[in-house]
Protein backbone atom coordinates (compact mmCIF):
# COMPACT_ATOMS: atom_id res chain seq x y z
CA UNK A 1 0.00 0.00 0.00
CA UNK A 2 1.53 3.44 -0.66
CA UNK A 3 2.12 5.94 1.96
CA UNK A 4 0.39 8.91 1.90
CA UNK A 5 2.75 11.74 2.67
CA UNK A 6 0.56 14.91 3.60
CA UNK A 7 3.29 17.30 2.14
CA UNK A 8 3.63 20.97 2.11
CA UNK A 9 3.33 23.13 -0.95
CA UNK A 10 7.00 24.20 -1.91
CA UNK A 11 7.99 27.84 -0.30
CA UNK A 12 7.56 31.15 -2.32
CA UNK A 13 9.68 31.70 -4.95
CA UNK A 14 9.07 35.37 -5.68
CA UNK A 15 9.43 37.24 -2.41
CA UNK A 16 8.63 41.04 -1.78
CA UNK A 17 10.10 42.93 0.65
CA UNK A 18 8.74 46.30 1.46
CA UNK A 19 11.07 48.29 4.00
CA UNK A 20 14.36 46.57 3.63
CA UNK A 21 15.73 47.25 7.73
CA UNK A 22 16.54 45.13 10.16
CA UNK A 23 13.98 43.08 10.03
CA UNK A 24 13.02 42.56 6.12
CA UNK A 25 16.23 42.32 5.29
CA UNK A 26 16.86 39.25 8.08
CA UNK A 27 13.98 37.52 6.39
CA UNK A 28 15.33 37.74 2.97
CA UNK A 29 18.67 36.39 4.18
CA UNK A 30 17.06 33.67 6.04
CA UNK A 31 14.49 32.68 3.48
CA UNK A 32 17.42 32.69 0.59
CA UNK A 33 18.90 29.98 2.91
CA UNK A 34 15.75 27.90 2.88
CA UNK A 35 15.33 28.56 -1.06
CA UNK A 36 17.99 28.76 -3.16
CA UNK A 37 16.59 29.39 -6.05
CA UNK A 38 14.64 32.85 -4.41
CA UNK A 39 14.27 35.89 -6.24
CA UNK A 40 14.01 39.17 -3.54
CA UNK A 41 12.38 42.11 -4.53
CA UNK A 42 12.70 44.98 -2.26
CA UNK A 43 11.35 48.74 -2.04
CA UNK A 44 12.23 51.42 0.58
CA UNK A 45 12.06 54.76 1.07
CA UNK A 46 15.89 54.96 1.78
CA UNK A 47 17.70 54.69 -1.61
CA UNK A 48 20.93 53.90 0.25
CA UNK A 49 19.42 51.61 2.02
CA UNK A 50 18.12 50.09 -0.69
CA UNK A 51 21.18 50.11 -2.68
CA UNK A 52 23.17 49.23 0.49
CA UNK A 53 20.75 45.56 0.47
CA UNK A 54 21.14 45.04 -3.13
CA UNK A 55 25.05 45.62 -2.63
CA UNK A 56 25.09 42.66 0.68
CA UNK A 57 23.26 40.22 -1.43
CA UNK A 58 20.21 40.94 0.10
CA UNK A 59 18.03 41.56 -2.44
CA UNK A 60 17.59 40.63 -6.31
CA UNK A 61 16.23 43.73 -7.10
CA UNK A 62 15.43 46.96 -6.14
CA UNK A 63 11.76 48.56 -7.32
CA UNK A 64 10.75 52.11 -7.05
CA UNK A 65 7.23 51.84 -6.44
CA UNK A 66 5.04 49.51 -4.30
CA UNK A 67 2.59 48.86 -7.28
CA UNK A 68 5.34 46.97 -9.73
CA UNK A 69 7.16 45.49 -6.63
CA UNK A 70 4.18 43.09 -5.68
CA UNK A 71 2.97 42.39 -9.14
CA UNK A 72 4.58 39.28 -9.97
CA UNK A 73 5.31 38.30 -5.59
CA UNK A 74 3.58 35.17 -4.50
CA UNK A 75 4.59 36.78 -0.48
CA UNK A 76 4.89 39.96 0.27
CA UNK A 77 6.27 41.27 3.39
CA UNK A 78 5.26 44.57 4.83
CA UNK A 79 8.22 45.50 7.36
CA UNK A 80 7.61 49.53 7.60
CA UNK A 81 6.56 51.24 10.59
CA UNK A 82 3.46 50.31 12.16
CA UNK A 83 2.18 54.13 10.98
CA UNK A 84 2.88 53.49 7.51
CA UNK A 85 1.17 50.56 6.98
CA UNK A 86 -1.88 51.45 6.16
CA UNK A 87 -0.60 53.94 3.58
CA UNK A 88 1.54 50.63 2.21
CA UNK A 89 -1.58 48.53 2.45
CA UNK A 90 -3.73 50.10 0.06
CA UNK A 91 -1.10 50.59 -2.70
CA UNK A 92 -0.55 46.70 -2.31
CA UNK A 93 -3.94 45.37 -2.95
CA UNK A 94 -4.42 46.89 -6.32
CA UNK A 95 -2.02 44.91 -8.20
CA UNK A 96 -1.56 41.87 -5.98
CA UNK A 97 -1.46 38.75 -7.83
CA UNK A 98 -4.50 36.50 -7.00
CA UNK A 99 -3.04 33.75 -4.55
CA UNK A 100 -0.54 35.80 -3.36
CA UNK A 101 -0.17 36.32 0.07
CA UNK A 102 0.61 38.99 2.44
CA UNK A 103 1.92 39.76 6.05
CA UNK A 104 3.42 42.15 7.68
CA UNK A 105 6.47 42.43 11.14
CA UNK A 106 4.33 45.27 13.22
CA UNK A 107 4.55 45.45 16.92
CA UNK A 108 0.43 45.65 17.65
CA UNK A 109 -1.52 43.99 15.64
CA UNK A 110 -5.54 45.72 16.48
CA UNK A 111 -4.61 48.58 14.76
CA UNK A 112 -3.12 46.57 11.82
CA UNK A 113 -6.20 44.69 11.23
CA UNK A 114 -7.93 47.70 11.10
CA UNK A 115 -6.02 49.53 8.13
CA UNK A 116 -6.13 46.08 6.47
CA UNK A 117 -9.65 45.97 6.29
CA UNK A 118 -10.07 49.43 5.38
CA UNK A 119 -7.86 49.08 2.48
CA UNK A 120 -7.48 45.65 1.15
CA UNK A 121 -10.97 44.80 -0.16
CA UNK A 122 -10.92 41.29 -1.34
CA UNK A 123 -7.06 40.46 -0.67
CA UNK A 124 -7.97 40.30 2.82
CA UNK A 125 -8.37 36.55 3.07
CA UNK A 126 -4.72 36.77 2.18
CA UNK A 127 -3.23 39.04 4.59
CA UNK A 128 -1.94 37.16 7.53
CA UNK A 129 -0.70 39.56 10.47
CA UNK A 130 2.03 38.63 12.36
CA UNK A 131 5.20 39.94 14.85
CA UNK A 132 8.39 38.30 14.84
CA UNK A 133 9.79 39.10 18.37
CA UNK A 134 13.36 39.48 17.73
CA UNK A 135 15.06 43.02 17.13
CA UNK A 136 18.42 43.95 18.38
CA UNK A 137 20.79 46.84 19.49
CA UNK A 138 20.95 48.18 15.43
CA UNK A 139 18.80 48.78 12.80
CA UNK A 140 18.78 49.24 9.04
CA UNK A 141 19.87 46.63 6.51
CA UNK A 142 23.75 46.49 7.46
CA UNK A 143 23.06 44.89 10.71
CA UNK A 144 20.25 42.41 9.06
CA UNK A 145 21.66 38.59 9.52
CA UNK A 146 20.17 35.48 8.12
CA UNK A 147 19.85 34.08 11.71
CA UNK A 148 18.30 36.41 13.71
CA UNK A 149 14.83 34.78 13.52
CA UNK A 150 16.41 31.53 14.73
CA UNK A 151 15.08 30.18 18.37
CA UNK A 152 12.88 33.22 18.30
CA UNK A 153 9.04 33.32 18.42
CA UNK A 154 7.23 34.82 15.35
CA UNK A 155 3.63 35.56 16.34
CA UNK A 156 0.37 35.21 13.73
CA UNK A 157 -2.78 36.91 14.27
CA UNK A 158 -5.32 35.27 11.61
CA UNK A 159 -8.35 35.85 11.61
CA UNK A 160 -11.75 34.37 10.81
CA UNK A 161 -11.90 35.74 7.49
CA UNK A 162 -7.99 34.41 7.03
CA UNK A 163 -7.42 31.87 4.46
CA UNK A 164 -5.69 29.01 6.36
CA UNK A 165 -3.62 28.37 3.05
CA UNK A 166 -2.60 31.45 3.05
CA UNK A 167 -1.70 31.26 7.10
CA UNK A 168 -0.01 27.89 6.04
CA UNK A 169 2.52 29.63 3.43
CA UNK A 170 3.22 32.32 5.94
CA UNK A 171 3.54 29.95 8.78
CA UNK A 172 5.59 27.82 6.55
CA UNK A 173 8.31 30.78 5.62
CA UNK A 174 8.84 31.71 9.68
CA UNK A 175 9.77 28.10 9.97
CA UNK A 176 11.70 27.88 7.54
CA UNK A 177 13.99 30.93 8.94
CA UNK A 178 14.14 28.70 12.30
CA UNK A 179 11.20 30.81 14.00
CA UNK A 180 8.72 28.80 16.42
CA UNK A 181 5.28 30.25 14.94
CA UNK A 182 2.53 30.88 17.90
CA UNK A 183 -1.10 32.02 16.92
CA UNK A 184 -3.09 33.89 19.02
CA UNK A 185 -5.99 36.36 18.53
CA UNK A 186 -5.55 40.26 17.40
CA UNK A 187 -6.83 41.09 20.72
CA UNK A 188 -4.65 38.61 22.52
CA UNK A 189 -1.43 39.94 20.73
CA UNK A 190 -2.05 43.22 21.80
CA UNK A 191 -2.94 42.26 25.44
CA UNK A 192 0.00 40.24 26.18
CA UNK A 193 2.68 42.88 24.32
CA UNK A 194 0.97 45.89 25.84
CA UNK A 195 1.76 44.44 29.05
CA UNK A 196 5.42 42.78 28.24
CA UNK A 197 6.87 45.24 26.06
CA UNK A 198 4.72 48.48 25.61
CA UNK A 199 4.37 49.48 28.89
CA UNK A 200 7.94 48.61 30.49
CA UNK A 201 8.92 50.91 27.69
CA UNK A 202 6.49 53.85 29.06
CA UNK A 203 7.34 53.43 32.50
CA UNK A 204 11.26 53.77 31.19
CA UNK A 205 10.87 56.77 29.05
CA UNK A 206 8.94 58.37 32.26
CA UNK A 207 11.29 57.80 34.81
CA UNK A 208 14.27 59.55 32.95
CA UNK A 209 11.85 62.39 31.87
CA UNK A 210 11.50 62.60 35.51
CA UNK A 211 14.84 63.00 36.20
CA UNK A 212 15.42 64.78 33.37
CA UNK A 213 12.88 67.67 33.64
CA UNK A 214 14.04 68.62 37.41
CA UNK A 215 16.14 72.01 37.35
CA UNK A 216 19.16 70.10 39.11
CA UNK A 217 19.13 67.33 36.31
CA UNK A 218 22.58 66.65 36.48
CA UNK A 219 23.47 65.66 39.65
CA UNK A 220 21.02 62.96 39.58
CA UNK A 221 22.64 61.65 36.52
CA UNK A 222 25.74 61.85 37.69
CA UNK A 223 25.15 59.25 40.73
CA UNK A 224 23.35 57.14 38.65
CA UNK A 225 24.86 53.64 37.82
CA UNK A 226 23.98 49.91 37.02
CA UNK A 227 20.18 49.68 37.98
CA UNK A 228 19.54 52.76 36.59
CA UNK A 229 21.40 51.59 33.41
CA UNK A 230 19.43 48.31 33.44
CA UNK A 231 16.12 50.03 33.50
CA UNK A 232 16.37 52.81 31.61
CA UNK A 233 18.19 51.28 28.66
CA UNK A 234 14.73 51.16 26.70
CA UNK A 235 13.99 54.87 27.35
CA UNK A 236 17.05 55.11 24.33
CA UNK A 237 14.28 53.43 21.68
CA UNK A 238 13.12 55.73 19.00
CA UNK A 239 10.48 58.49 19.72
CA UNK A 240 8.84 57.83 16.99
CA UNK A 241 8.24 54.44 16.66
CA UNK A 242 7.12 54.32 20.36
CA UNK A 243 4.65 57.12 20.08
CA UNK A 244 2.95 54.94 17.09
CA UNK A 245 3.07 52.40 18.90
CA UNK A 246 1.58 53.69 21.97
CA UNK A 247 -1.07 55.36 19.93
CA UNK A 248 -1.72 51.89 18.00
CA UNK A 249 -2.35 49.68 21.84
CA UNK A 250 -3.57 52.49 23.64
CA UNK A 251 -6.97 51.27 24.65
CA UNK A 252 -4.60 48.30 26.54
CA UNK A 253 -2.16 50.84 27.64
CA UNK A 254 -4.31 53.39 29.40
CA UNK A 255 -6.12 50.17 31.29
CA UNK A 256 -2.40 48.78 32.00
CA UNK A 257 -1.11 52.25 33.24
CA UNK A 258 -4.46 51.91 35.48
CA UNK A 259 -3.46 48.29 36.70
CA UNK A 260 0.13 49.51 37.35
CA UNK A 261 -0.52 51.86 39.75
CA UNK A 262 -2.33 50.07 41.92
CA UNK A 263 0.87 48.24 41.98
CA UNK A 264 2.29 51.89 43.30
CA UNK A 265 -0.89 52.51 45.76
CA UNK A 266 0.13 48.82 47.29
CA UNK A 267 3.91 50.12 47.64
CA UNK A 268 2.85 53.52 48.88
CA UNK A 269 1.04 51.83 51.46
CA UNK A 270 3.66 49.51 52.60
CA UNK A 271 5.51 52.37 53.01
CA UNK A 272 3.46 54.45 54.84
CA UNK A 273 2.83 51.65 57.35
CA UNK A 274 6.43 50.68 57.23
CA UNK A 275 5.13 47.32 57.16
CA UNK A 276 8.63 44.92 56.84
CA UNK A 277 7.08 41.38 55.88
CA UNK A 278 4.56 43.03 53.23
CA UNK A 279 7.40 44.77 51.15
CA UNK A 280 9.69 41.93 51.59
CA UNK A 281 6.78 39.47 50.73
CA UNK A 282 6.22 41.65 47.71
CA UNK A 283 9.82 41.63 46.63
CA UNK A 284 10.11 38.25 47.23
CA UNK A 285 7.32 37.18 44.55
CA UNK A 286 8.76 39.62 41.90
CA UNK A 287 12.09 38.28 42.53
CA UNK A 288 11.19 34.72 42.29
CA UNK A 289 9.25 35.31 39.18
CA UNK A 290 11.67 37.03 37.56
CA UNK A 291 14.31 34.11 38.00
CA UNK A 292 11.61 31.62 37.04
CA UNK A 293 11.42 33.35 33.84
CA UNK A 294 14.85 33.96 33.87
CA UNK A 295 15.38 29.94 33.64
CA UNK A 296 13.11 29.17 31.07
CA UNK A 297 15.13 31.76 28.66
CA UNK B 1 64.65 77.63 52.29
CA UNK B 2 63.40 73.85 52.48
CA UNK B 3 60.23 72.90 50.58
CA UNK B 4 57.30 72.81 52.75
CA UNK B 5 55.47 69.63 52.08
CA UNK B 6 52.09 68.95 53.23
CA UNK B 7 51.73 65.26 53.28
CA UNK B 8 48.91 63.67 54.59
CA UNK B 9 49.47 60.92 57.69
CA UNK B 10 49.92 57.40 56.52
CA UNK B 11 47.34 54.99 55.77
CA UNK B 12 46.01 53.23 58.49
CA UNK B 13 48.05 49.79 58.96
CA UNK B 14 45.18 48.23 61.15
CA UNK B 15 42.18 47.76 59.30
CA UNK B 16 39.10 45.70 60.93
CA UNK B 17 36.14 44.64 58.42
CA UNK B 18 32.97 43.73 59.60
CA UNK B 19 31.03 41.83 57.09
CA UNK B 20 33.42 40.31 55.01
CA UNK B 21 31.32 39.99 51.88
CA UNK B 22 31.68 41.69 48.31
CA UNK B 23 32.67 45.16 49.02
CA UNK B 24 34.05 44.30 52.61
CA UNK B 25 36.35 41.51 51.05
CA UNK B 26 37.04 43.98 48.13
CA UNK B 27 38.07 47.19 50.10
CA UNK B 28 40.27 44.53 52.06
CA UNK B 29 41.85 43.50 48.78
CA UNK B 30 42.04 47.04 47.64
CA UNK B 31 43.59 48.18 50.94
CA UNK B 32 46.53 45.62 50.63
CA UNK B 33 48.04 46.64 47.30
CA UNK B 34 48.06 49.87 48.83
CA UNK B 35 49.22 49.16 52.38
CA UNK B 36 51.62 45.78 51.92
CA UNK B 37 52.71 45.85 55.52
CA UNK B 38 48.50 45.99 56.41
CA UNK B 39 46.55 43.58 59.10
CA UNK B 40 43.23 42.96 57.98
CA UNK B 41 41.34 41.58 60.90
CA UNK B 42 37.75 40.21 59.42
CA UNK B 43 34.50 39.64 61.68
CA UNK B 44 30.96 38.04 59.70
CA UNK B 45 28.34 35.93 60.82
CA UNK B 46 29.10 33.32 58.11
CA UNK B 47 31.58 31.14 59.15
CA UNK B 48 32.41 29.93 55.86
CA UNK B 49 32.47 32.85 54.56
CA UNK B 50 35.37 34.10 57.03
CA UNK B 51 37.06 30.94 56.64
CA UNK B 52 37.35 31.65 52.62
CA UNK B 53 38.26 34.80 53.12
CA UNK B 54 41.02 33.88 55.41
CA UNK B 55 41.90 31.24 52.82
CA UNK B 56 41.56 33.52 49.77
CA UNK B 57 44.20 35.66 51.49
CA UNK B 58 41.42 38.43 52.30
CA UNK B 59 42.38 38.75 55.86
CA UNK B 60 45.07 38.31 58.26
CA UNK B 61 43.15 37.09 61.17
CA UNK B 62 39.47 36.41 61.78
CA UNK B 63 37.76 37.39 65.08
CA UNK B 64 34.41 36.09 66.46
CA UNK B 65 33.45 39.26 68.31
CA UNK B 66 33.26 42.50 67.16
CA UNK B 67 34.14 43.84 70.41
CA UNK B 68 37.54 42.29 69.86
CA UNK B 69 37.48 42.56 66.67
CA UNK B 70 37.97 46.42 67.08
CA UNK B 71 40.17 46.56 69.57
CA UNK B 72 43.29 47.56 68.19
CA UNK B 73 41.92 49.21 64.80
CA UNK B 74 42.83 52.15 63.18
CA UNK B 75 39.93 52.20 60.61
CA UNK B 76 36.85 50.13 60.99
CA UNK B 77 34.98 49.56 57.68
CA UNK B 78 31.16 48.54 58.97
CA UNK B 79 29.79 46.73 55.98
CA UNK B 80 27.32 44.79 57.35
CA UNK B 81 23.12 45.29 55.64
CA UNK B 82 21.70 48.57 56.77
CA UNK B 83 19.60 46.90 59.03
CA UNK B 84 22.30 45.57 61.23
CA UNK B 85 24.25 48.87 61.41
CA UNK B 86 22.74 49.35 64.49
CA UNK B 87 23.68 46.34 66.62
CA UNK B 88 26.92 46.80 65.38
CA UNK B 89 27.98 50.38 65.68
CA UNK B 90 26.56 49.93 69.52
CA UNK B 91 29.32 46.88 69.86
CA UNK B 92 31.97 49.01 67.79
CA UNK B 93 32.24 52.22 70.22
CA UNK B 94 32.22 50.05 73.63
CA UNK B 95 35.66 48.89 72.07
CA UNK B 96 37.09 51.32 69.80
CA UNK B 97 40.06 52.46 70.25
CA UNK B 98 40.62 56.32 70.63
CA UNK B 99 41.59 57.84 67.79
CA UNK B 100 40.29 54.91 65.44
CA UNK B 101 38.28 55.72 62.65
CA UNK B 102 34.78 53.84 61.91
CA UNK B 103 32.80 54.05 58.32
CA UNK B 104 30.11 52.38 56.81
CA UNK B 105 29.14 51.00 53.34
CA UNK B 106 25.26 51.52 53.45
CA UNK B 107 23.28 51.81 50.68
CA UNK B 108 21.53 54.70 52.94
CA UNK B 109 22.50 57.35 54.95
CA UNK B 110 20.14 58.76 57.38
CA UNK B 111 19.03 56.21 59.11
CA UNK B 112 22.81 54.93 59.40
CA UNK B 113 23.14 58.82 61.15
CA UNK B 114 20.38 58.03 63.29
CA UNK B 115 21.44 55.05 64.74
CA UNK B 116 24.70 56.17 64.88
CA UNK B 117 23.78 59.47 66.85
CA UNK B 118 21.84 56.78 69.31
CA UNK B 119 24.79 54.48 69.71
CA UNK B 120 28.43 56.01 69.43
CA UNK B 121 28.87 58.75 72.25
CA UNK B 122 31.35 60.38 72.62
CA UNK B 123 32.90 57.86 69.50
CA UNK B 124 30.24 59.85 67.12
CA UNK B 125 32.47 62.30 65.89
CA UNK B 126 34.82 59.76 64.17
CA UNK B 127 32.13 58.31 62.28
CA UNK B 128 32.15 58.86 58.83
CA UNK B 129 29.61 57.79 57.13
CA UNK B 130 30.43 56.14 53.34
CA UNK B 131 28.29 54.77 50.50
CA UNK B 132 30.50 53.11 47.93
CA UNK B 133 28.73 53.36 44.44
CA UNK B 134 29.58 49.61 43.38
CA UNK B 135 28.21 46.03 43.11
CA UNK B 136 28.45 43.38 40.76
CA UNK B 137 25.81 40.36 40.20
CA UNK B 138 27.35 38.58 42.91
CA UNK B 139 27.65 38.60 46.05
CA UNK B 140 29.96 37.31 49.04
CA UNK B 141 33.97 37.44 49.34
CA UNK B 142 34.57 34.66 46.67
CA UNK B 143 33.62 37.74 44.12
CA UNK B 144 35.84 39.93 45.81
CA UNK B 145 37.92 41.88 44.16
CA UNK B 146 40.99 44.42 44.52
CA UNK B 147 40.16 46.84 41.51
CA UNK B 148 35.95 46.48 42.29
CA UNK B 149 36.36 50.63 43.38
CA UNK B 150 38.78 51.72 40.43
CA UNK B 151 37.55 54.67 38.67
CA UNK B 152 34.26 54.43 40.95
CA UNK B 153 32.24 57.24 43.13
CA UNK B 154 32.35 56.72 46.90
CA UNK B 155 30.25 59.04 48.43
CA UNK B 156 31.05 60.30 51.91
CA UNK B 157 28.49 62.14 54.20
CA UNK B 158 30.40 63.83 57.26
CA UNK B 159 28.35 65.88 59.89
CA UNK B 160 28.79 69.17 61.14
CA UNK B 161 29.94 66.61 64.25
CA UNK B 162 32.49 64.38 62.01
CA UNK B 163 36.48 65.11 62.92
CA UNK B 164 37.77 66.79 59.84
CA UNK B 165 40.74 64.36 60.40
CA UNK B 166 38.28 61.28 60.15
CA UNK B 167 36.93 62.23 57.23
CA UNK B 168 40.59 62.47 55.32
CA UNK B 169 41.12 59.11 56.55
CA UNK B 170 37.91 57.67 55.19
CA UNK B 171 38.73 59.36 51.84
CA UNK B 172 42.09 58.69 51.60
CA UNK B 173 41.37 55.12 51.91
CA UNK B 174 39.15 55.17 48.95
CA UNK B 175 41.27 56.76 47.02
CA UNK B 176 43.84 54.48 48.13
CA UNK B 177 41.36 51.53 46.95
CA UNK B 178 41.34 53.68 43.29
CA UNK B 179 37.88 55.57 43.93
CA UNK B 180 36.44 59.34 43.68
CA UNK B 181 35.30 60.53 46.91
CA UNK B 182 32.33 62.44 46.38
CA UNK B 183 31.22 64.79 49.78
CA UNK B 184 27.62 65.20 50.39
CA UNK B 185 25.16 66.12 53.05
CA UNK B 186 23.20 62.93 54.44
CA UNK B 187 19.95 64.35 53.02
CA UNK B 188 21.26 65.24 49.54
CA UNK B 189 22.88 61.62 49.20
CA UNK B 190 19.14 60.13 50.15
CA UNK B 191 17.27 61.83 47.86
CA UNK B 192 19.56 61.56 44.88
CA UNK B 193 20.02 58.29 45.62
CA UNK B 194 16.50 57.74 46.15
CA UNK B 195 15.48 58.73 42.58
CA UNK B 196 18.66 56.89 40.82
CA UNK B 197 18.60 53.97 42.31
CA UNK B 198 15.89 52.92 44.81
CA UNK B 199 12.92 54.06 43.21
CA UNK B 200 13.69 51.94 39.54
CA UNK B 201 14.48 49.32 41.83
CA UNK B 202 11.22 49.75 43.48
CA UNK B 203 9.36 50.16 39.44
CA UNK B 204 10.89 47.15 38.59
CA UNK B 205 9.47 44.98 41.61
CA UNK B 206 6.14 46.33 40.59
CA UNK B 207 6.33 45.19 37.05
CA UNK B 208 7.18 41.83 37.61
CA UNK B 209 4.97 41.77 40.55
CA UNK B 210 1.75 42.83 38.66
CA UNK B 211 2.82 40.38 36.31
CA UNK B 212 2.83 37.38 37.70
CA UNK B 213 -0.01 37.95 40.20
CA UNK B 214 -2.48 37.34 37.30
CA UNK B 215 -4.46 34.36 36.80
CA UNK B 216 -2.81 33.78 33.32
CA UNK B 217 0.53 34.97 34.16
CA UNK B 218 2.82 32.32 32.54
CA UNK B 219 1.41 33.25 28.87
CA UNK B 220 3.13 37.11 29.42
CA UNK B 221 6.02 35.83 30.69
CA UNK B 222 6.14 33.62 27.92
CA UNK B 223 6.60 36.28 25.33
CA UNK B 224 8.60 38.71 27.40
CA UNK B 225 11.92 39.64 25.41
CA UNK B 226 15.14 41.92 25.78
CA UNK B 227 13.05 45.04 26.86
CA UNK B 228 11.76 43.14 29.67
CA UNK B 229 15.02 41.58 30.37
CA UNK B 230 16.67 44.87 30.46
CA UNK B 231 13.76 46.34 32.67
CA UNK B 232 13.21 43.35 35.48
CA UNK B 233 16.83 42.55 35.68
CA UNK B 234 16.74 44.58 39.41
CA UNK B 235 13.66 42.91 40.20
CA UNK B 236 15.55 39.88 40.69
CA UNK B 237 17.45 41.65 43.74
CA UNK B 238 17.69 40.71 47.35
CA UNK B 239 13.84 41.05 48.74
CA UNK B 240 15.58 41.65 52.21
CA UNK B 241 18.32 44.47 51.35
CA UNK B 242 15.42 46.22 49.32
CA UNK B 243 13.12 45.72 52.02
CA UNK B 244 15.34 47.62 54.28
CA UNK B 245 16.33 49.80 51.79
CA UNK B 246 12.70 51.09 51.31
CA UNK B 247 12.53 51.22 54.95
CA UNK B 248 15.06 53.21 55.30
CA UNK B 249 14.68 55.80 52.56
CA UNK B 250 10.68 55.69 53.06
CA UNK B 251 10.10 59.56 53.00
CA UNK B 252 11.88 60.37 50.30
CA UNK B 253 10.48 57.31 48.28
CA UNK B 254 6.89 57.99 49.25
CA UNK B 255 7.92 61.21 47.70
CA UNK B 256 9.44 59.91 44.30
CA UNK B 257 6.42 57.61 43.92
CA UNK B 258 4.19 60.52 44.00
CA UNK B 259 6.46 62.34 41.75
CA UNK B 260 6.96 59.38 39.21
CA UNK B 261 2.72 59.17 39.34
CA UNK B 262 2.39 62.68 37.84
CA UNK B 263 4.55 61.74 34.92
CA UNK B 264 2.09 58.49 34.73
CA UNK B 265 -0.77 61.03 34.60
CA UNK B 266 0.82 63.02 31.69
CA UNK B 267 0.94 60.02 29.54
CA UNK B 268 -2.31 59.05 30.51
CA UNK B 269 -3.30 62.59 29.45
CA UNK B 270 -1.00 62.48 26.40
CA UNK B 271 -2.48 58.44 25.31
CA UNK B 272 -6.38 59.92 26.45
CA UNK B 273 -5.96 63.07 23.86
CA UNK B 274 -3.88 60.93 20.90
CA UNK B 275 -1.77 63.52 21.52
CA UNK B 276 1.02 62.67 18.79
CA UNK B 277 3.31 65.44 19.00
CA UNK B 278 3.43 65.38 22.89
CA UNK B 279 3.99 61.80 23.10
CA UNK B 280 6.81 61.95 20.70
CA UNK B 281 8.39 64.73 23.05
CA UNK B 282 8.18 63.22 25.93
CA UNK B 283 9.70 60.52 24.30
CA UNK B 284 12.77 62.20 22.54
CA UNK B 285 13.28 64.30 26.00
CA UNK B 286 14.10 61.20 27.86
CA UNK B 287 16.04 59.38 24.76
CA UNK B 288 17.70 62.54 24.62
CA UNK B 289 18.30 62.52 28.39
CA UNK B 290 19.05 58.74 28.45
CA UNK B 291 21.87 59.11 25.68
CA UNK B 292 23.52 62.35 27.02
CA UNK B 293 23.91 60.12 29.77
CA UNK B 294 25.12 57.35 28.67
CA UNK B 295 27.87 59.33 26.62
CA UNK B 296 29.44 60.71 30.32
CA UNK B 297 29.63 56.94 31.46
Amino acid sequence: MPLIVHSQPPLPRRVTIIGVGLIGGSFALAMRRAVPDICVTGVDRDEINLATARHLGVLDQVVQDVASAVAEAELVLLAVPVRQLAAVLSQVWATLPAGAVVTDVGSTKASVWQAAQATMGASLARFVPGHPIAGAEQSGVRAARADLFQGCSVVLTPTSVCDEQARGVVQQCWEACGAKVELMSVQRHDAIFGVVSHLPHLLSFALVYDIATRVDAASFFRFAAGGFRDFTRIAASNPEMWRDISLANRTVLLSEIERYREQLDLLTELLQQEDESGLESFFKVARQARRNWNDTQ
